[in-house]
């Protein structure tokens, strides 16, 4: 697989074009952003292990049914993706209260919720990804559909029911987490982008202690290590 | 009717208990606040006139079948209402992006919305009165049940479409407005608050000239003016 032009740099990756109009090479690398990348670092290996990390899941995912846009994990940081046209939505789906919705909505940290929730943002660095519900969806084209709603939705319930169980048999309590979708050129909703402890809350099961980007979010340090314990518990 | 103690004051009306248990009175205030009482102000004659165009809008929906709390006008700046428990939810229903939905969202100013857009904010002034969507209604228990969110749905979009066509014959467009609903004694949910120029944006028809509270928010000036005109243009 030749990888060629460089076609968008995001805040955790580069795609690279291929000789292949449908694949694209995704490179995973080790910068880290926060609050819409006002905080911004680096942490050497984060990529490689955040390509491993997000490799695992989508291949859990996939035993499990879930579409995924990976094709093939070829380097320490590198995979092969399907080019999908990404849905301009994050998809955050919650199992315990904290971060953003204890801020906004004022629910005691830690909550454990009564219903798993969903929530969309609209995927837009100059607005900071504002929360959306269905019928700014449709209003704004975001989505073709109501229908698109409903499946991006039951994705990402699926997604955490496959995911919860995992974890928590590997002694993590996975507290929620963003993922994106995209179409393919058959016209399917499939996951894309990457889970990883950038795009994931994990809590010990025990201790509760963070094992995820909150540790660059709020200063804590030891990024690197948490990640990789993260890794090792999905491989053990 | 006797008035009795005072039960509660909100920003733009006090209420009042009466000798029925199932019965308040409203009286509309002079007071505008606008970004969260950030910004204060008064406007001599302004709740007598809110309470008049209230008191039209309501009789005008009950007429059409929509239930309200509006039980009979007994002054100037008073109103005998039905006692509900108020959903703690601020309904918004809009037709012209204007506001926060262009701030937040990035649609331009004045876009025509291709369908009229419901949205629920969580009535609390600690947190700024936030965006909701259906799944933290019923997390946070704000309402009953996903079917209370649709009647809600409901009510908003039939309100709007017998209040769009009302003014549009009076030369204004209903640019989008803001409604509060209570759960009266039987379990109904009803139309409760008020609809005046405090609660909805009023755009003359011809110039786009605003007749609604953004004059207070942006200091045009001019308020009761233009607040004077909507009930001249209701009685028309």
């Amino acid at each position: 697989m030749k990888k060629g032009e460089l076609l968008y740099e995001g805040k955790g990756k580069k795609l690279y074009k291929t000789d292949d109009e449908n694949l694209l090479i995704a490179e995973f690398k080790d910068d880290l952003t926060a609050f819409n990348a006002q905080k911004r670092g680096s942490e050497a290996g984060k990529g490689a292990l955040n390509n491993k990390i997000s490799t695992q899941i989508f291949r859990l995912l996939k035993e499990h049914g879930i579409q995924t846009h990976l094709v093939d994990t070829i380097s320490e940081t590198e995979q092969v993706i399907k080019k999908v046209d990404i849905i301009p939505l994050e998809v955050v789906v919650r199992n315990i209260a904290t971060g953003s919705l204890t801020k906004r909505l004022g629910i005691v940290e830690g909550t454990i919720l009564p219903l798993t929730l969903v929530e969309f943002y609209y995927k837009n660095d100059d607005l900071n990804d504002p929360l959306v519900n269905d019928e700014h969806c449709i209003v704004m084209n975001l989505v073709k559909s109501e229908k698109d709603l409903q499946i991006l939705r039951h994705l990402g319930r699926e997604i955490n029911s496959i995911l919860f169980k995992f974890f928590e048999e590997k002694g993590l309590k996975l507290v929620d987490f963003k993922v994106e979708f995209g179409v393919d050129k058959d016209g399917n909703i499939i996951l894309a982008d990457e889970i990883s402890p950038d795009s994931c809350r994990f809590w010990d099961a025990k201790t509760n202690e963070k094992l995820d980007k909150d540790r660059f979010r709020q200063g804590i340090g030891e990024v690197k290590v948490a990640y990789e314990e993260v890794l090792r518990r999905i491989l053990s």
